[in-house]
C-alpha cells in the first residue's frame, strides 16, 4: 500500500505522552489538563446516559447544544447565528478542522498556513489534494507579518488557516490582525478557517476577538472550537464548527460520512452547563491567567528564558542558556528522561524544523504540579 | 464554492427520522433501539467519568479496551491480534469506514461495492478521488454472484467493500461466499473493506463469520464493528478497526488528524462491559432473534411481503400488494405521515434508484412497540 502520508509518524503528543508515562515524570507536554472537571458537569453526564439519552443525536447536534452555541457566540461576540444552520457539533475541533478542509481544499489549491502550526492542518491538506504553503512566524513575538502574507498569494490559493489564541506560542491576534486578515480574504476572495480552539483563554485584560467579531471576515469562515478544552474534558472529543449557512451545508455532507453525530449525553450535559453556569465559560480566562503567572513567576529565578504568553495554556520556554549543543527534541527527551519533566519541542510545528532552543510547556495543571515541575527546572 | 459531494443531500435516516418526530410516528426507519441499555453499562461510565478518567485516551484507544477487543476477537473468530498495533477505536464505526477508505482509495482507484448500499461508503470513496463501482444485488436473496464480480475487475479496482450481516437486506454471507471473495482478493491483490457491525446478530444457529475466519483475507482486509450496535447506544459512537499492522499504521496516521481519539470514559466501561459480561455479546443474537421472529409473526396476517432475513436488525417488506403505484420513497412518506409508522426506502441504498416496492423496518425495538406497528401495518 502507498502511504498517503508517508511523512506522517505518530503525532509528537502521543509520543511524549508516552515516555512521561514510562518516565513517571510530570506531564506538560500533551495539552490535556491534570485536574477534575466541574461535578455538574460530570453528574449532568451521568444522568443525562442514565435517563436513556444514549442513541445517535441529530447529524448536526443536538439542538439545545445548537441553542447554547448560538447563545454563547452572542454574547462572546455580538453575532447572531441561525442555530438550526450555521453551527454543526463535531468528535472534538480536530474532526472540525479535517472537515473543513477537506470541504474547502480542491486538489491542487494552496493554503496558508503559519508555522509553528499544529500538527493536523497540513496531514488535512495533503489529503484533500492540497499544498500547504507554510509562512514562518518568527520568535519572540511569532506575529504575523501580513504584507508577506500577501506576496504569498496565487491564483491557487483557496484558504488562509489561522489560529489565535496561537498554539504553541500564546499569539494572540489584535483587531489590526484580524482587520488584515478580513481584507486579505475579502480582496482576494480567499476562505478561512478560524480554528480558535482556545478562544476563551485571553490575559492581560485584551479584548476578546474572534473571526465571529468581523462580519465579512465571517462571511467567508469556517470558526472552530472545543468544549474539551473550555470545559477541561479534552477526551470527551467535543467540538463545533460556526459557518454561514452554504458553507455548512456542504460541511454537513462531509461530516455526515465522517462521523455523522458525536457523543449523545456529553451533548446534552454540556449545553446544560453552558445554560446554567455560563459564567464558567468567562471565568476561564482569569482562572488560567493566575496559572500562567504562578508559572512564570515560579521560573522567573531559573536560567530558562520566558516567551510571552497572551493566550491559550502554553508557555514558551528558552533553554539556550541550558543546553546549548542539544536540539529541542533531544532536550524534551533529556528533560523527561533525567529530570522528570515532559514537554514538546517547538520544531516539530515547523515544516522544516527549526533551530531555536525552544519547548513548550502545559500548564492547564494543578498549583502543586506546577509548583513542583518549577523546582525541577529551577535546578537546571 | 464547489461542492465535494454534489449528488448528496441529508442522510435518509436523518430525513425519515425527522419525519418521524413531526409526524409522532413509530420511529422504525433510522437503526437505534427504543429500549434502555445495560444499567451496569450507563452506571460504569458514570463512575469512570466521575473517577476523573475525562482527558484524551491515547490515540489508538484505551489499552483496556484494545486487550478486550482482542480477546473477544479470540473467543468468535479464533484469531489473534497484536492488540498494540492490530486494533484501533474509532468515533464510531463511520469514522473506520471513512478512515480505511481514505487509506486506501488513491485518486483513480476503482472500488466495487454492493448495491443496496449503507449511504456513506460512496461519497467517502469519491472524497478520496476513487470511482465506486456499483454492483447490484436483487431480491429476494440479495446473495453475490462471485463469477459476475470478477467480470466487473479492472487493471485499477483497488478494493472491494462488503458488508455481512447485510444492511439494509439482511443477507447473510455463507462460508462459500467468504471463500470466494478470499480468492478475489489474493489472486487480483485486491484489499477489502469489511462492515461487519452487525457480527453479533446473525440468526438461525447459522455459523458465525467473518473475515476474521480468513486468514489470507484477513491479511489484506480492514475489518469494522460497532459498540454502539453491539451494546445499544448507537449515540456513544464508539467502534474499532481491524487490520494487520503494516494497514494499521496507516491507519493511525489518517485517523489521529480525522478525531485523534474517542471518547475516553465510554471507552472505559465498554472495556469493563466486555470483561464482566461477555455472554452480552453472545446472547444478542437470541435477543434480536426473538424480535424477529415475533415481528415476522405479527406482520404474517398483512398483505406486506416479508424478505428473509438472516442477520442485522432490519426486516425487508414488499409492499406491492397494497400500493403498486406509489415508489417506495413516497410509500414510507405515505406509511409516517397517514399511518404513523416510519420506515426507509430501498431504492436510495441504489446507485441509480430501483423501482422494487420495498421498505426496511427496524426491530431493535421494545416488543411493544414492533406490536403496535406490526398492528398498523396489518390495517393496510
Ligand atoms: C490531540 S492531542 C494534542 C493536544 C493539543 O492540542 C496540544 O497538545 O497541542
Ligand atoms: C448513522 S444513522 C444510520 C443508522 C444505520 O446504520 C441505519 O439506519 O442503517
Amino acid at each position: 500500500i502507498v502511504s498517503k502520508l508517508p511523512a506522517v509518524g505518530t503525532t509528537i503528543f502521543s509520543q511524549m505522552s508516552q515516555l512521561a508515562a514510562e518516565q513517571q515524570a510530570i506531564n506538560l507536554s500533551q495539552g490535556f489538563p491534570d485536574f477534575a472537571a466541574d461535578s455538574q458537569l460530570l453528574a449532568a453526564l451521568a444522568r443525562h446516559s442514565s435517563a436513556g439519552l444514549n442513541q445517535y443525536a441529530p447529524m448536526p447536534g443536538v439542538p439545545l447544544l445548537l441553542q447554547q452555541i448560538a447563545a454563547l457566540t452572542a454574547r462572546c461576540y455580538g453575532r447572531t447565528l441561525d442555530e438550526s444552520r450555521e453551527i454543526t457539533v463535531t468528535s472534538g475541533a480536530t474532526e472540525a478542522l479535517f472537515v473543513a478542509i477537506q470541504m474547502l481544499v480542491q486538489p491542487g489549491d494552496e493554503v496558508l498556513l503559519f508555522d509553528p502550526a499544529y500538527d493536523s492542518y497540513s496531514p488535512a491538506i495533503q489529503l484533500a489534494g492540497g499544498v500547504p504553503v507554510h509562512l514562518r512566524l518568527e520568535a519572540p513575538d511569532y506575529r504575523v507579518d501580513w504584507q508577506q502574507v500577501a506576496t504569498r498569494l496565487t491564483p491557487r490559493t483557496k484558504l488562509i488557516i489561522v489560529n489565535s489564541p496561537h498554539n504553541p506560542t500564546g499569539m494572540v491576534f489584535s483587531h489590526a490582525d484580524w482587520l488584515a486578515l478580513q481584507h486579505l480574504v475579502t480582496q482576494h476572495g480567499l476562505y478561512c478557517l478560524s480554528d480558535e480552539v482556545y478562544e476563551h483563554m485571553v490575559y492581560d485584560a485584551a479584548p476578546r476577538l474572534s473571526a465571529n467579531c468581523f462580519a465579512e471576515l465571517a462571511a467567508r469562515s469556517v470558526i472552530v472550537s472545543s468544549f474539551g478544552k473550555t470545559f477541561h474534558v479534552t477526551g470527551w472529543k467535543l467540538g463545533y464548527a460556526v459557518a454561514p449557512a452554504a458553507l455548512m451545508t456542504e460541511f454537513r455532507k462531509i461530516h455526515q460520512y465522517v462521523t455523522f453525530s458525536s457523543f449523545t449525553p456529553a451533548q446534552y450535559a454540556i449545553a446544560e452547563m453552558l445554560r446554567e453556569q455560563p459564567q464558567q465559560v468567562t471565568e476561564l480566562a482569569g482562572f488560567y491567567q493566575h496559572k500562567r503567572d504562578q508559572f512564570r513567576q515560579a521560573l522567573s529565578g531559573s536560567r530558562f528564558s520566558l516567551l510571552p504568553c497572551q493566550g491559550t495554556y502554553f508557555q514558551l520556554l528558552d533553554y539556550s542558556a541550558i543546553a546549548p549543543e542539544l536540539d529541542d527534541l533531544s532536550f524534551c527527551r533529556y528533560l523527561t528522561i533525567e529530570h522528570k519533566v515532559a514537554a514538546i519541542p517547538l520544531s516539530v510545528f515547523y515544516q522544516h524544523g527549526s533551530s531555536a532552543r525552544i519547548i513548550r510547556l502545559c500548564f492547564a495543571k494543578q498549583d502543586t504540579t506546577l509548583a513542583q515541575a518549577a523546582e525541577v527546572l529551577c535546578r537546571l
